[in-house]
């Protein structure tokens, strides 16, 4: 047995509840460990010196270095005390399998139940008010992100001297095309038919840039987008259609020309608002930009978030957005404010409308920000790049797909997996045809991909043509409404894929990665259905051992996936 | 290089903030890797790409099993990006080091710096109020922990009726001896001059047992015990001493006669405090026992803190405990109390009084209630497993006890280490003595690492004897007011062991522990100051390679520590 590889930690990803009287047990271990047995044993904390039931872990994921075993336990006293029994086996046959005990002492090879209160694992109490709660409306959710400038203009007698662009052009960092909430009302009908059921809309409220994420009002609409009445027009009507609506929330950072910078900036030390930023003397300096700023920014002055009353001011527009009506909040460069705004936000959001969603901007490391005090998922940067890596530029095997999938999979609970929100590309990355060379066969690919893993899709406007454009500038090109530049047999398949998210198994099931041969295989399942999802971008043919209906199949025949092609079945039955 | 052993994680006891400038890093590792250099490379998150600084990682410290690097790191701009290079010693000497780099993609022979704004580690800003801050007075404080109705009896004019047990006589679980709040305040001068500058006071206020965990009423003081204005005098006499006053809150249950409970039961789905409690049907049946409870004792219902109107009035007379002077607060339970009431408490707690201490009663895994947000500390279980496995029941080696305490040590920020509450023994464990098989040089060795180790000692009433005693109800005796009982020489060493936490690097140092060859050896330094601590309870004489002041010494002479003994060093200078 590997001791380095082997661990467990309650109240983790490793021991979560899954409800008021379910618990998720997760035991890592080396990958290959050969157990003829892995046992939970567990009663109520205060008799388990007395005696213990005993069930079976089972092998659930691999992510090439580390097996995962796992079990769901049903308790009627959920406070609940364990320690893990391995049975390895041995060389010879003849002598048995070697015993292991794995408690919050180690590993050892044995084990005194008659102290056990001192080293048993505990999961003490299950809170109803700690149990993190997946949105069951996020189960069926298929975002689609919009850059506003540059998706549809829809007001033409609006003052239109900002802009700098024709439509079409190829857009430069700081060019205006004229996009606007009317523009995006007059498409939703186009989305609902290709399968869109939910917005995630860039900034909107008053900026001087094409991004607005240099906000100087943050409850005025920016007049080049419209106003507050066709921001009200635009939920209004997307609800109309049983679509959502989340806006994209900037509180890291303000624009300098919010009046509470200009305050400090002309008062200094005099003005109230000096604490509302991070000023190294008495008064922000642009010149010297002796304040905290977002990148290299210095038009973006930071907002103090560790200061009680910018906490209020900015936890009291969030809680206006969702008063108003809008599903959720995508909050901008989440990782860079405090955990303390994060915990006070989700509280003040979460009283008016428990529905409402909040999806941080994580890049890196997000389990503290996943726990059910911050945020309920995270912008699936990880996700984001397996897709790239093995669909894009294809470096990695579809085995090492599957093991990275697996490793991001295990690291949070099954319900905030459910809210993550995956994407192939967004305004902040290329697009994912420039990414695949231009090959829109492993877009679609990486578009089933999406769509099958567990977790909210999100994709960046224009992926039904799909659009092509390199990093930012590039990747916020105009919407095409003429069409001439979509591919109508991709588009079929576009809109096959986002079909997908209908199946019960996909919305919500349970799940299974991995590699058979060449083929990257997903399988999502329920009770009475499992759907599995084959990817061949191998280059070369490969037999799929599926069987069922066929849900999706790009480049399938008589039971041959041929090169970048997926094929998606489903059964009939099928364990949950 | 072991892959499976090497780990890190941003914001966690492997990287956090030690202050609003300065981060903490710290990379775990197979135990006795063989690096010619371990170095953190790092820059601010937005130019990492283009260009790193480094410097380099130390071993500080082992579990046996991992070692662990670290680097505290002085940060100008604190949008901080990092990754690993370990450069492991290879045979052949000829060939140089084998290189490795260690990122959010893990263990790798090359890395893509390009592209290493999808894998490097953060920790992207450091936001002054998620910075975990240690209580100063918490540094110099020795706990005294007092069982109310054993300690001393002040008041001889009070309605004695209650009392079935004569004093010193050996106690039974529900006998009462007569001990109260006057006594205590009698006492004081007493405790002062043994080195004692807190008390931590089991309940006070009115339930029917002698140890008054089952609260009937929250705010009035059992008469047993005297009055509120005893209570108020008993603080203010301590805090005239400067002596701190820390109150044990019982929130996880109440007694069945609390009133809202009662009216539950008369009233069942009619009373407004049926949600107050979790009962599985109309109203709580003590005969049915059909609501959760503590332990096994159907007499004590469990609060439900999932409840915000419970959560309000447990948190509303917290409030008024700190607010009436008390220097904070010992949670009794508090790992069956939701995370939920836990966060809301610290803020409206800290609110108050931000000096205020809280130490939450968990016996388990910890580092979640640990972050900042819960707890400034716990009741440290752990280390006192480790006390009494070497120093009492004598199961393990020095090297073994210097391992476990620094995978202990490891688990936690540097910070929350320093306000522990560390114990040799409790009124819910046997007495020291009792576990030492009677050896009192055994106790003073335990209490001399007690001391010496980063946390707040806590000091059992009796220990001073040092006090016998069996598990609980045994451990909870009267105090022996004759003082007959008292070992006048243990009672020396007693007050010369609690004079070492006047010592500076004692109070707020860094830390080592470790063994050479049979001693246990803790180390605590800074600047101007190294302390070192040996212990030797193997059987037999050992050298010590000792060299300064003694500053305490048990069995020590002329180089050689005897058996049983301990002796402290304090050498002037040193490293911090």
């Amino acid at each position: 047995m590997n001791e380095y590889a082997i661990y467990h930690r309650p109240e983790s990803e490793y021991a979560y509840a899954l409800d008021e009287n379910t618990l998720r047990i997760i035991l890592r271990v080396a990958a290959g460990e050969n157990f003829s047995r892995a046992e939970l044993l567990y009663n109520n904390k205060y008799d388990f010196t007395k005696s213990r039931s005993h069930t079976e872990m089972h092998l659930v994921s691999t992510d090439g270095l580390f097996d995962y075993y796992g079990t769901d336990i049903k308790l009627t006293d959920v406070r609940f005390a364990y320690i893990f029994k391995l049975y390895e086996k041995t060389d010879s046959g003849d002598t048995g399998d070697k015993i292991y005990y794995y408690s919050e002492a180690g590993l050892s090879e044995t084990y005194d139940f008659v102290l056990a209160y001192y080293t048993f694992f505990q999961f003490p109490f299950i809170n109803q008010s700690d149990v993190v709660k997946r949105l069951s409306w996020t189960d069926s959710a298929v975002f689609y992100q919009i850059f506003v400038d540059r998706f549809s203009r829809g007001d033409h007698g609006k003052y239109d001297g900002y802009i700098t662009q024709e439509w079409n052009e190829i857009p430069t960092a700081r060019c205006f095309a004229g996009g606007d909430l009317k523009g995006i009302i007059s498409k939703l009908d186009y989305l609902a038919e290709t399968g869109i059921n939910a917005l995630y809309l860039t900034p909107v409220f008053c900026a001087d840039s094409n991004h607005k994420y240099n906000i100087k009002n943050y409850t005025v609409v920016d007049p080049q987008f419209g106003n507050n009445d066709d921001l009200r027009c635009l939920l209004t009507q997307a609800h109309d259609r049983n679509m959502r609506v989340m806006l994209d929330a900037v509180f890291n950072h303000c624009d300098m020309s919010h009046e509470f910078f200009c305050d400090a900036v002309n008062y200094g030390a005099a003005s109230q608002y000096r604490e509302y930023f991070l000023t190294d003397g008495d008064r922000p300096d642009f010149e010297k930009g002796n304040y905290a700023y977002f990148a290299d920014c210095k038009y973006m002055p930071k907002w103090n978030t560790s200061n009680k009353k910018v906490r209020e001011y900015l936890i009291n527009i969030a809680v206006e957005y969702i008063k108003s009506g809008f599903d959720g909040l995508r909050l901008d460069v989440a990782d860079e404010v405090s955990h303390t705004m994060w915990r006070e936000l989700r509280k003040a959001v979460k009283t008016v409308n428990p529905d409402a969603l909040l999806i941080g901007e994580v890049w890196h490391e997000n389990t503290h920000y996943l726990r059910g005090d911050e945020f309920d998922g995270v912008m699936n940067y990880r996700v984001h790049k397996v897709l790239i890596d093995h669909f894009g530029v294809r470096a990695v095997s579809a085995e090492e797909a599957a093991n990275r999938l697996n490793g991001i999979l295990m690291q949070n609970y099954e319900q905030v997996n459910g809210m993550m929100l995956n994407f192939l590309d967004n305004h902040d990355t290329p697009r994912f045809l420039r990414l695949a060379g231009g090959n829109t066969d492993l877009v679609l690919s990486a578009l089933v991909a999406l769509i099958m893993l567990p977790g909210i899709p999100c994709i960046f406007y224009g992926t039904e043509f799909p659009m092509d454009g390199g990093s930012d500038p590039d990747c916020r090109r105009t919407f095409d409404w003429t069409f001439e530049t979509r591919d109508e047999i991709y588009f079929s398949y576009y809109k096959s894929a986002l079909a997908l998210k209908r199946l019960r198994s996909v919305q919500s099931g349970g799940y299974s990665v991995y590699a058979v041969g060449d083929l990257l295989v997903i399988e999502r399942r329920t009770v009475g259905e499992t759907v599995k999802a084959y990817f061949n971008r191998s280059g070369a043919p490969c037999d799929v051992p599926a069987v069922g209906e066929t849900v999706y199949a790009r480049h399938y025949a008589d039971g041959i996936l041929g090169t970048f092609g997926a094929v998606v079945m489903r059964e009939r039955g099928g364990r949950a």
